[in-house]
């Protein structure tokens, strides 16, 4: 594996700045040689968090999304503010749905679109589940209609491109396989 | 499920533009009913491609990723040009891997981050493969180290961390959900 970076940096500016994002535009030397800039965005880095319960169902949100505008049906997660990634998929759950955990493992460690986003978001399964109230009022028009699935109905829902969002079908893809090596959960 | 966007566009404004990304900033009233900003990233949609061999084995590249700093083990793919997906996904393989196809299957079409990004990505699977000159002369650089692996070999990439990819990972999911339903491929 090649460690060197082909892109030489010439200077950095931030082109563009909110609260949540911040664009760079860099000018580089090109891979091949030729002058050029690359513009990414820089972001907290999120969370993403599958509420299994004790009947291997998984608790999946219908999320509206402002930039394509449409509702989406994903898991739980969003921005961290900064805090440790267990803190930040511990608020995240109870604020979109209400629900605590006792246990919780991270499953990994994933990049959203490393060519456009720095953002790594760190996925986490809760089980132990408990139930409390239910939205956080900035949510509470955002996000509605969640419940669990069982995963043959997920993997249907998948294949008919009901859901479409990479980071929840990373998240259902690594809850796979963390299930085959811990078949009697609870 | 709702339709009804939660928020209320008040104005929308450019705040910066390259050939490849225009990143919009939309004053709004917020779902809770505050005034805001929300900002998102506007770009062509992307393709990525599963080229399977008769083995069933999956061709992996080794791309670096400016925004990470990082190389990244991924499917082929990439921004299309606003073509058509079914040609941006054979130009990108042919480019990134020298591999051409003689069948194409639409395995389906993702989201990639719908909080931030109005990105979407058709995702291809070829079968049928010839091989011919490796890489494009502007992606020689940014992309080493290309072969093919069996599906047991990337889940154990998937499980250790070695393959992070969002957008891979879901095509390799919806992969095995094909592979269930063609098994008997060439």
């Amino acid at each position: 594996m090649q460690i060197t970076n082909p892109w030489e940096k010439l200077s950095s500016n931030i082109v563009y700045k909110n609260p949540w994002i911040t664009v760079h535009e860099d000018k580089v030397i090109m891979p091949a040689g030729d002058d050029g800039v690359y513009a990414y965005i820089e972001s907290q880095d999120s969370v993403m968090v599958i509420a299994l319960n004790e009947k291997h169902e998984i608790f999946l949100i219908n999320a509206f999304r402002y930039p394509t505008s449409s509702w989406s049906r994903e898991l739980p997660g969003g921005s961290g503010d900064g805090e440790d990634s267990l803190l930040a998929a511990k608020r995240e759950l109870a604020e979109e749905t209400g629900i605590t955990a006792e246990h919780w493992e991270k499953l990994g460690e994933t990049r959203v679109c490393s060519g456009l986003l720095t953002q790594k978001t760190a996925i986490y399964l809760a089980h132990g589940l408990s139930f409390g109230v239910q939205l956080e009022a900035a949510d509470a028009n955002t996000i509605s209609d969640g419940k669990f699935y069982d995963l043959d109905s997920i993997d249907n829902m998948i294949g008919r491109g009901e859901i479409t969002d990479c980071q929840s079908i990373t998240a259902i893809y690594l809850t796979k396989q963390w299930l085959k090596n811990n078949p009697m959960l609870n």
